[in-house]
Parts: C-alpha cells; sequence; structure tokens
C-alpha cells in the first residue's frame, strides 16, 4: 500500500467518495489497496476462428448489412473493411408504432427500438489496442453515421453505443464488434446524469464535465494522458478499479457533432488508453460505453458526451446490486499513476 | 418459447417494463426467452474444507465475536450455533468522528461505519435450502439483533445485510456466511426506492410494495407462493431471470420491528424458496439483500422493507452498465410458473 503524491490521498483508512455528476458515494477500500498485480489475470487473447459468421466470406450469416466501408465488392460480398448490420437476435424490434399501456398497477410499452452490430474489422483477431489508428477511427465514423441516420426516427430517444470485449465483459464472440441499442425511452442512469449535471450548473454555471476536465488536467494526480482536445481521467470517485473516461476538452452535448479533427484525435488517445490498459493489466476483459445526450434533444449546457471504459477486474456482489453503492480496492490516484507510467 | 397464462404475455415480441418504485426500464427480451435449462448450470458445490476460519475450534482466526448463538462454551470457543464477528479485512472502521470534507471540486468523508460477518452455522457444507428451519431463523435474528445495537450510533443511518453464494455471486469462501454493512450515509439504490415509493404515495396513499403484493398474490401469475404474511414474486419488471422478492403483506417500514410469528414464518418461507430455486436452477450462485428503511428515521407509510434474491445466471455487460437499462431474457411470468411448480 502506498500514499499518494500531492497528499491527497492517506493510504490506510478507507474513504467514502462522492461521484459529482450522479451523486453516487463510493467505498475506496484502502486497507484492501490493490495494484495491478493483485488482480485475478484472465488475458483475453484472440483464438483462431473455427466458423465466424463475422469474417469475410460469411456475409450470408448475418442479416444484410445497413452501412459499409469497403473497397471492393458489392453489397454483402467481401471487399469490406467494416460492416454494420442488426442484430441477428435484437433485443428491440425497429417496426410498428410506439404503444404505451398499462397492465394493472405497471407500465409496458412494446419493444420498440434498433440494435444493431458495428463489425469492426475483417481481422478475426484485431483489438483496439493494436489495430491501425485509421480503422480505429473508421468505427468512431460508423458510430456517428449510425446515430446521424436513427436520429432521423422521431420515435426513437436514446442510443447506446457500447463493446463487451472477452467472456468476463459479457462478450460471446471474439470477432472484434461494438453494438448500438437505439430506445424509445431516456434509460435511467442517463437521466440521472443529465439531472446531476443540470444541478450542478444550476448551481456554478458551468459544466461539471469541463470543470472535471480541466481541474484533472491542472492537478495531473488523476489524469492519465491529454491532448489539445482529450483528457483521460481515473474519475474521483471510480466504481471500479482502472475505471477510465475520456473527456472532450471542448463542451459538447452530443457525439454525433464531432468534426474531423476531433474524430481524429479521439481514435489516437482512444487506441493510446487502450494500449495502456492492456499493458497495465495484461490484456484486460472490458466494457466500453458512449454517453451522449438524448439523440431528439438539442444542445445543452449543462451534460458533456464522453467515454467510459471499465476493466473487468472484479466481481459486483451482493452489497453493490442492493444498495447501488460501490466497493473500489484501489484509489483513482493509485491507477492513474500505473497507467501514466506505462511506456508503449 | 411459449405464452403466458392469461394471455397477459406476448411470446414473441420485447417488451419494454417499468418497475413500478425505482422507475427503471428493463427489456424483457422474448425472443431470446429462456427455460432454466437455456442457462449454463454451473452448481454451487459446498466442499470439504482443507483449513476454514469459520469453522468450529478456529475461533482465533476472526476477530473477536460480537454476538454468539450457543449451547456450550465461553467466548470465542468452540460449543457455538452461530457467531457475528467483525469482518477482518474491514472495508469502513467504526472508530472516530465522521469528518465530512470538500477536495477540490470534490466532496469525500473518511470510511466510518461497520463491517460485520455473520457465522451463520458451525456445519461447513450447510445452504439455505438445506439447512434446519430453526437454523435459518437464528440467522434472521441475528440480522434483527445486530440492526438493533448499531441503530443506537446514530453516525450511523443505513444498514444493509447481504449475502453472495458461491463464486459467481462474489463469494471467496464456502462456510455459509453473510454479511452486514453499516453506513453514514444513505446509499443511491436505497434512496431511490424510497423516493420511488414517496411518489406512489403521495399520488395514490397507499404502499407501493403493498399493493404489489396483494394484486400479485391475487393474479398469480408473478406469484411463486404465499403464506398468511408473506407473498414471494417475481416481480414485474426484474433485472435478472428469476429475480425474486419476499415481500410481507403487512406494512412495515423496518425489517427489525418483525415479530416472532413473523421471523419463524420468514424463516419457512425463505428456506422453501431456496429449494425452489435449488431445485429448478440446479444450486445457482446467488445474491440475497435485505431492503429495510434508514436505521435513524421514524416508521414510513410508504416504504417496505422486503428481500431481493438474484441467481447469477447471466452476466451483466456494458449495456446495463452504460444505461442502468437491464435486458432480462426470461418474463417473471415463466419464471414464477417453474418456481411455483417445483415439487419438493
Amino acid at each position: 500500500m502506498s500514499s499518494v503524491q500531492n497528499g491527497r490521498y492517506n493510504g490506510g483508512l478507507p474513504e467514502l467518495r462522492k461521484d459529482p455528476i450522479t451523486g453516487r458515494w463510493v467505498i475506496i477500500a484502502s486497507d484492501r489497496a490493490k495494484r495491478p498485480s493483485d488482480f485475478i489475470r484472465a488475458p483475453v487473447i484472440p483464438t483462431e476462428p473455427s466458423f465466424c459468421p463475422f469474417c469475410p466470406g460469411h456475409e450470408d450469416k448475418t442479416p444484410p448489412e445497413i452501412l459499409a466501408f469497403r473497397h471492393s465488392g458489392g453489397r454483402n460480398e467481401p471487399g469490406w473493411t467494416l460492416r454494420v448490420t442488426p442484430a441477428k437476435f435484437p433485443v428491440l424490434n425497429v417496426e410498428g408504432e410506439l404503444e404505451r399501456q398499462g397492465d394493472g398497477m405497471f407500465d409496458r410499452m412494446n419493444g420498440l427500438g434498433a440494435h444493431e452490430v458495428i463489425i469492426e474489422t475483417p481481422d478475426h483477431k484485431a483489438t483496439w489496442a493494436e489495430m491501425p489508428e485509421r480503422q480505429l477511427e473508421d468505427v468512431l465514423w460508423a458510430f456517428r453515421a449510425r446515430i446521424l441516420d436513427l436520429k432521423r426516427d422521431i420515435r426513437l430517444r436514446y442510443i447506446v453505443i457500447f463493446k463487451n470485449h472477452g467472456a468476463a465483459a459479457g462478450s460471446s464472440i471474439d470477432h472484434p464488434t461494438s453494438q448500438l441499442i437505439a430506445l424509445p425511452v431516456i434509460p435511467k442512469r442517463a437521466r440521472e446524469e443529465m439531472d446531476g449535471a443540470q444541478a450542478y450548473f444550476a448551481f456554478k454555471e458551468r459544466c461539471v464535465y469541463c470543470d472535471a476536465a480541466q481541474q484533472e488536467a491542472k492537478a495531473t494526480m488523476r489524469l492519465v494522458t491529454e491532448t489539445d482536445r482529450f483528457a483521460v481521467i481515473e474519475p474521483y470517485a471510480p466504481r471500479f478499479p482502472f475505471e477510465t473516461w475520456i473527456v472532450p476538452k471542448r463542451h459538447d452535448s452530443h457525439f454525433e457533432n464531432a468534426d474531423p479533427p476531433t474524430m481524429q484525435n479521439l481514435a489516437w488517445v482512444l487506441r493510446l488508453t487502450m494500449r495502456k490498459i492492456d499493458k497495465v493489466l495484461e490484456h484486460p476483459a472490458y466494457n466500453f460505453v458512449l454517453h451522449s445526450a438524448p439523440i431528439q434533444e438539442g444542445p445543452m449546457a449543462h451534460y458533456h458526451w464522453h467515454i467510459e471504459i471499465m476493466p473487468k477486474l472484479t466481481r459486483v456482489a451482493g452489497f453493490e446490486w442492493g444498495t447501488g453503492f460501490y466497493i473500489n480496492p484501489t484509489p483513482p490516484e493509485e491507477s492513474a499513476k500505473f497507467l501514466r507510467e506505462a511506456g508503449l
């Protein structure tokens, strides 16, 4: 166990910390402080496919593509560098009208929405840390293109784009993919972030994410890296060890407004972050989630799109489920130091 | 895939359902509807201990006991049937004053609180489904006794009691134990439940849990079993397959107010529920969480203590973390039917 630079972190006593956005309290259980080597390692190693429906030549094993970047070939033929298709087993259906219904004392609606798979590359064994930067930028452009298209459907109110990497993170396939789910409601967590950010704005007349990005870049103890456009930070009250956020320095509520230099820089910084995580934590399973404002709402002065990356190093147990209160054995000042110092 | 009695559940289309208490939307992804046999089985089988610090004769391997039920022996000696000790590696410390501090733009406090382990029985291989009913009742009495004792410490505001059974549920030990964590703050999830229940009460002048228990007992399609004192239900908008709630029929906000007949009946119904879960899902890992009102607050007309049991059958992936929006492949009407019909 070690104390942290600037003397801010007292490395012997547990601490309760409050996330300034959602108001969530987290226990930083320093008596159990964990270094990267203390976690059980389960490196995610891509394997040779026996049969993979996402590899080139198997285009007929997925629903027809919605979007593709390609250097040759026609629709649903090889020659693509990235494809987006509807999910084969979608959790929501895009057809029909939204019907809200009462059900006794309860409320429900039909499962209207979209569920798409972004097949990020033809290379079955690619990872975000290792794929060419240009390819990762294409993945981000595909995210943006799909949001802009789905946004025209006014039945849809919120889009979440996420990636589960490795079995421990909930992935059942090796081929590099991300997923998009478009919903007819604003999910609870997104609403909480926006409400919390609005309360901060009402008090300070500043965006809480702008404040955090600026102050963390200055204080540096929770800073992983920064560019002129992004701050990569370990948040003050992280739920999980090595939870990492990528926050744009320029305020914008909607990811889909990002301009080409921002997209290019994001690809660079995201790849660097994943390389650092892979190096320090030995290729862990992780979840990636893009947090952005509801698609039918205009620009918000109080909300700020960002990325959250959660390496899967611990299990969430009963206490967390019961309370929404997390125990994190690694202070963010510690994890930031490891990631900051990871030479590549 | 099958449709459900009473024609309420349309077994082909996904559905969005809203939890009436927290307002959380859940996708019931019926296209993926899962029967018990569709889940990966990983039965939790208690093993012979090589060395177990919780077994009789090893009392010196735990911190000194706070409470014990015993038929012979002195403090910290064998002869006990149940012991409660402080956690050996507590996530919070009980000594000192609560200090709230600013930290730049952030807020923190010292990690004041209590963290205790309930060693439920000397029998290393016991489970809630298999232990004598009287022993399980003692576990519940120990919960109550510890709450009543800690309640006198006005620095503490909320107590969560939980059990992680099996490695998939976050347990690292075999010996049957539960844990208690007492916090100096009201955790987010508890606050959400109380706020949601209060909003319902403001509108209806009835408790939402009373309404749910009564209506589910009447409609029966999400009812697992009932006694004169408890309804065991699959909630309308469960986050997880086979999520099961035990709700007292008589309104009370605080578990610690339960009287002896209620405690006795709870032991009976809890054991029955665990037997049904073990039978239908083949001894799954699970989390148990007792939800009760903040300990320093008086009786609440709008809040209602209850138990939530979550068998661990699926992994929580990026979508859930990002949105607080869950995808559940098993309609509660289906899981209730399986549990209801499980002969014992």
